[in-house]
């Protein structure tokens, strides 16, 4: 699937490192074997890059169509390295390793490079096989992705189309709702709780193939903390912070978008934090280009906060109230990727799509979120995201 | 969560390997993790397991939610082993593995056995602090956790009750879908598609909090292949097999279920192979219970099937058509977990949850599959599923 990946920092690594490959052995949830097999199947695998060749490592059952779907250089099943006749002589485990170590021999493969989270049972099996395995520390394949091709943003822009279907659904719930004595949102006659929300937004997504395992949903003291899904009725008058962050179950790409609304009057304290983070999250945007660092982008939205007069993790680190996490991070086959937009974060570069999200909380006035997909560019950045910024629901 | 879990042949294994704990490196998507530890977090976390105590090593993000949720002996902040600090002396990589080392010291192990996916970073990151890691590769804990506790029980019965709303959803849908003049099914004027069924399946369990990555509604020859997920319109007079294999978001526990449909007839080859693959189930459930061997159960389904005249992989390995898959698998915090009902699979125990699922292939007359979930016990069995098996849907 990708087909335009750019491999060529991890083979110049691998040149350093005096190995003759990098071999990834695991499901395709972790992101980084995904992206380099451009592959899934919900059972291990193995993907060898060698320096003039991408090569797979299937069972029966996957061969087919990893040969049809995998934009890779050669596919090979099990079989050909006498699988069950390994596992029938060495057992499961040692089967496997030898499997392996069979398709390593047939790519003249004496020294691996492997990721931190290659598996130890396979790493301490190939060395008693007498292959060398040493582990890359650095993260390069987390690296290359975080700079994405052409068709990522693609994936990333329409993941973040349905994002915004879901966000315009949830707001409409919130816009039209009733209003009842004791200040309740009501909808059709019941209660509208943080879970009907979900659910609306859950089912939108779903209808636009994409999936997610949460979803936030946060009103009042809820939203003051940013782990916190939210739960029960949500109320007129206070803050209603709602995060999504789907996947697209095709492609893995996923999107990320916050907004804060409120109903009726959440008083000027609160709409005063919500102009404060609007400018946090502007000027943030603003001094986001390719050369500049992840951590200055993220001084800049905590100047605007503290200016304003409210604490930062950089004004007090241990505060519970203010600005009390990071600008943002990288999006892409993992909902946290590289880079970070922290104090941490380092060079921004063209290609990277980060997050954008400012806030400011606490429990006594509730939470304000408002964050953009973005993808930085040469000269500044494009928002992957189109959606209105307004503290006031609206329902069109 | 699993505070009846017994980690005592866990333990054993560690006295004969001469270690001092056992030591898991992940995040909870692992399922042995999340069923030692009691507790999910979304990024790494370090369980502990000692001769005395179970022990978790957590961010200081998720250090209250460890403390409230999860049912273990002590739960440590990353931060009480310095680990700032040693991520400003050493970087992100040695400083993590350092801080493990110091939580690990702490606890006084020396040597620790670990997963076969262990990461490999860590391990030899450990190796090189001076502590002893070896893989312990018999996979001790995935045994153990195929014995399921009353609770577990629970779980897994809660969320099959969830999938029973979801296929009663599909069968009701196919039921009183309207028969086209080229036998195409319509409902409320469109063509009753396999994207229609799986999505009013996905809301219908989403409605009960459960979620699910994949579904099958496979129609005709799409059926044959038990890897096809189906597609496009559903026809009268052809077979429609839906598999559907939820997962509790909450509690994790996963159902799965399978029902094969015809709306009107599919002629006399595919009526009689609804009621050879009906008697092989029946055959199969009456096999079971603890001390006989899935081998056995999956023995008893192959004489049934081959005894109708269909092949089977036992009467020829090579076959694309007849029964070409196992009699069962167990199901759990996996969807395909220990015991197996299968030519490899061993003696049989109470509290083994497993599906019981024969079925028969040929793209020439379309796929049966009739699974039920059950749990082993002493003698016999007992059906987790309360749902009807027939042949024509019904919309009641």
């Amino acid at each position: 699937m990708n087909v335009e990946a750019d491999l060529t920092p991890l083979r110049s690594a691998l040149e350093d490192a005096e190995a003759d490959g990098y071999l990834i052995d695991d499901d395709a949830s972790d992101a980084d074997h995904r992206y380099v097999s451009g592959f899934t199947a919900p059972d291990p695998y193995q993907t060898l890059v060698t320096h003039d060749g991408v090569h797979l490592l299937v069972s029966g059952l996957e061969y087919g169509r990893a040969n049809a779907q995998a934009s890779v250089d050669s596919v090979s099943r099990r079989a050909a390295y006498d699988y069950q006749e390994l596992i029938g002589e060495y057992g499961s485990y040692e089967g496997t390793v030898r499997t392996i170590a069979a398709f390593l021999a047939d790519h003249d493969i004496d020294s691996a490079a492997v990721p931190k989270t290659f598996p130890t049972g396979t790493a301490d099996g190939l060395r008693e096989q007498g292959i060398s395995v040493t582990v890359e520390t650095e993260g390069i394949v987390t690296e290359i992705r975080s700079r994405k091709t052409d068709w990522e943003r693609e994936q990333i822009r329409a993941t973040q189309r349905a994002n915004e279907g879901a966000m315009a659904r949830a707001e409409e719930l919130i816009a039209s709702a009733e209003i009842d004595e004791d200040g309740t949102l009501v909808y059709d006659g019941d209660p509208l709780t943080s879970e009907r929300v979900k659910e609306a937004i859950e089912v939108t997504l779903l209808r636009h193939g994409c999936g997610l395992d949460d979803t936030i949903v946060a009103c009042g003291a809820d939203g003051a903390d940013p782990h916190d899904r939210g739960s029960g009725p949500l109320r007129a008058n206070e803050l209603i912070v709602i995060d999504i962050f789907p996947r697209d179950k095709e492609t893995g790409y996923f999107g990320d978008m916050t907004r804060t609304f409120a109903r009726g009057d959440p008083g000027a304290e609160a709409r005063r934090r919500y102009d404060v983070t609007h400018d946090a999250y502007e000027a943030a945007l603003e001094a986001v280009e390719a050369g500049v660092t992840g951590a200055t982008v993220h001084d800049v939205a905590c100047d605007v906060i503290e200016d304003a007069g409210y604490e930062t993790l950089r004004s007090d680190p241990s505060t519970n109230t203010g600005f009390i996490h990071s600008t943002g991070h990288g999006v892409g086959l993992d909902i946290h990727e590289e880079p970070s937009v922290s104090p941490a974060g380092g060079e921004l570069e063209s290609g990277h799509v980060i997050s954008i999200e400012p806030g400011i909380y606490d429990p006594a006035v509730g939470g304000v979120r408002i964050e953009d997909l973005i993808v930085v560019t040469e000269d500044g950045y494009e928002n992957l995201t189109d959606y209105p910024i307004a503290l006031e629901p609206s329902s069109e």
